[in-house]
């Protein structure tokens, strides 16, 4: 079944409220400008998972629902993470993202970060509009977070000596930091007491880590065909991700440890520099280990998602662990 | 009288809250990574003139000063400002602010990139602190319209043809719209009534108007060694502001105007090229009309003033109009 397919099954029962999500995003995002809307209509355009809003939704879902200010936090949720997406394209010098051009590659830098910024100002009225201080200062210290997790990536890019731990504090404040957030955010805003709101927020922490986990695997594993880009994008961008810590820490190393090191240096340029790299990556044990790791941190979310009583939803978020492990791309 | 020796006069009366708004700002932009300090305490260290925060207070001052509401939004404000220069110095690829070296030029546009979306996370904290709705709607208001503004500079630079109307859209989007909402912020969280809430955000805008208009004056008359970058620096980025708008329409051109199309599509290199036009535009009547209108905007700003009783805090807010005209720099 498509990764489509899939999440089409297992948000049939949030779809209305996604969809208006959908809605209200493009609402608050419209400017006076052509360029703004025209930019924010192509990277609103791409495919996305609607991930955030989901898991926001359904942990509200296991209180008392309240959509009316769920719809404000998972639009404001959505919005920052467009905007850190459209800077991170900066970051990575990326032209593609899941195939289509990135609003950098058509319109430049300049309208990709001031399009991110706008992002982020509309984001304070929608949280504004929540008027929930404890919101608030979820999404100020999650956003700040999230800075200090892509900061981190560009300081260790190119770094072969990354350590597993590293590279876990990098991925919890880049990626897991927001999805937590998402889960704790629409368990505040329904009335879940303050285990059941913790609870979540690790549930989606762990969930967060497993998705960065498989995304970096699937980076290895996965043509240009499905996800956009060469095999191995993140490691011809100098970005060491888990498997390559554990194939380095694993195998015997060949020669290879010195490939690596011009890879990340960026003095390799041609195929038959960075496919012998890539193909050691792929068939060693490295991602078969990093798919343990994965399975552990779905295992550990699993857990905590059981401490919550049985019902349709609690299972959606169930699935989703499993979506998470199991997606093409 | 030196700019920074006016402003200590004028700012007498509300120097041990600046400091303190100085101290909070540091408090507050401080992070666990040392990277993001590192560059953020070199962003704080250039010389800034604090005017944003005096105009947040000396406006607080008309009414009912209340320190406590006014600290955490004027540490925003200047968050939010240092923030939007970060992300103008790589749009405009700068490399010196005032004499010193840019963020960007010492860590990199990345770095700049994320420390700017940083200020930008940390500022929703502030603002959540104050926990006043309309004070969460005009900040980001505010913060987007000074997006949009810088927006309509990228898409206007190298226009020969820019109006006076639209260079006005501009810089009221960019520059006096923020200058606009510290006089506003400083009111609302004074119990001011509407009407001077009102009276106090015309006053900033049309002494943010004025203030900008003499900036790119300045940009014209002063050279490298009083503004840190050399004169028709504007010009020289493709950037038509006002002197040059009047200079175009009120001098005969001799062959002026090739020129000046040839700089602004980035195709003059030398200082043999550039000199001539900025020299033409310094001696020409563009400047004096400019300036006129930099007059004129700050009369208004004035007669706004004027409408509130006296008083000494009343006092500095006129003088400023006053600064603003006749700064060096």
């Amino acid at each position: 079944m498509s990764d489509t397919a899939t999440l089409s099954r297992l948000f049939s029962g949030i779809q209305p409220d996604l969809d208006q999500v959908d809605v209200t995003f493009q609402e608050r995002a419209t400017s006076g400008l052509d360029i703004l809307n025209s930019a924010s209509m192509h990277a609103l355009g791409s495919p996305g998972k609607r991930l955030r809003t989901a898991l926001t939704l359904l942990s509200g879902k296991l209180n008392s629902y309240r959509f009316d200010k769920l719809l404000p936090l998972s639009v404001a949720f959505e919005m920052v993470h467009l905007a850190t997406l459209l800077h991170d394209d900066i970051v990575d010098n990326a032209m593609t993202r899941r195939g289509n051009p990135t609003v950098n590659a058509l319109w430049g830098n300049n309208i990709a970060i001031l399009l991110g910024d706008y992002y982020f100002a509309k984001t304070a009225g929608l949280i504004a509009d929540i008027n929930d201080n404890r919101i608030d200062h979820l999404f100020s210290d999650t956003v700040a977070t999230v800075c200090e997790g892509t900061i981190m990536e560009i300081m260790t890019a190119g770094r072969v000596d990354l350590t597993v731990e590293s590279y876990y504090e990098k991925i919890s404040h880049k990626t897991a930091c927001l999805i937590a957030a998402c889960c704790k955010g629409g368990a505040i805003l329904s009335e879940a007491s303050n285990e059941e709101i913790q609870l979540l927020h690790d549930y989606g922490m762990n969930l967060g880590i497993a998705f960065q986990i498989i995304d970096d695997i699937l980076d290895y594993t996965e043509d240009q065909k499905t996800i956009g880009k060469p095999a191995g994008n993140d490691l011809r961008q100098g970005m060491v991700t888990l498997p390559l810590i554990y194939a380095l820490q694993e195998q015997p190393l060949n020669g290879n440890l010195h490939q690596v090191h011009t890879i990340l240096n960026g003095d390799a340029h041609t195929e038959e520099e960075f496919m012998p790299i890539v193909n050691w990556v792929v068939k060693g044990p490295g991602i078969k280990q990093a798919r343990d790791d994965a399975y552990s941190y779905a295992a550990r979310a699993r857990a905590l998602l059981n401490r919550f009583p049985p019902s349709a939803d609690r299972d959606v978020l169930d699935e989703l662990i499993d979506f998470v492990l199991t997606r093409n791309h």
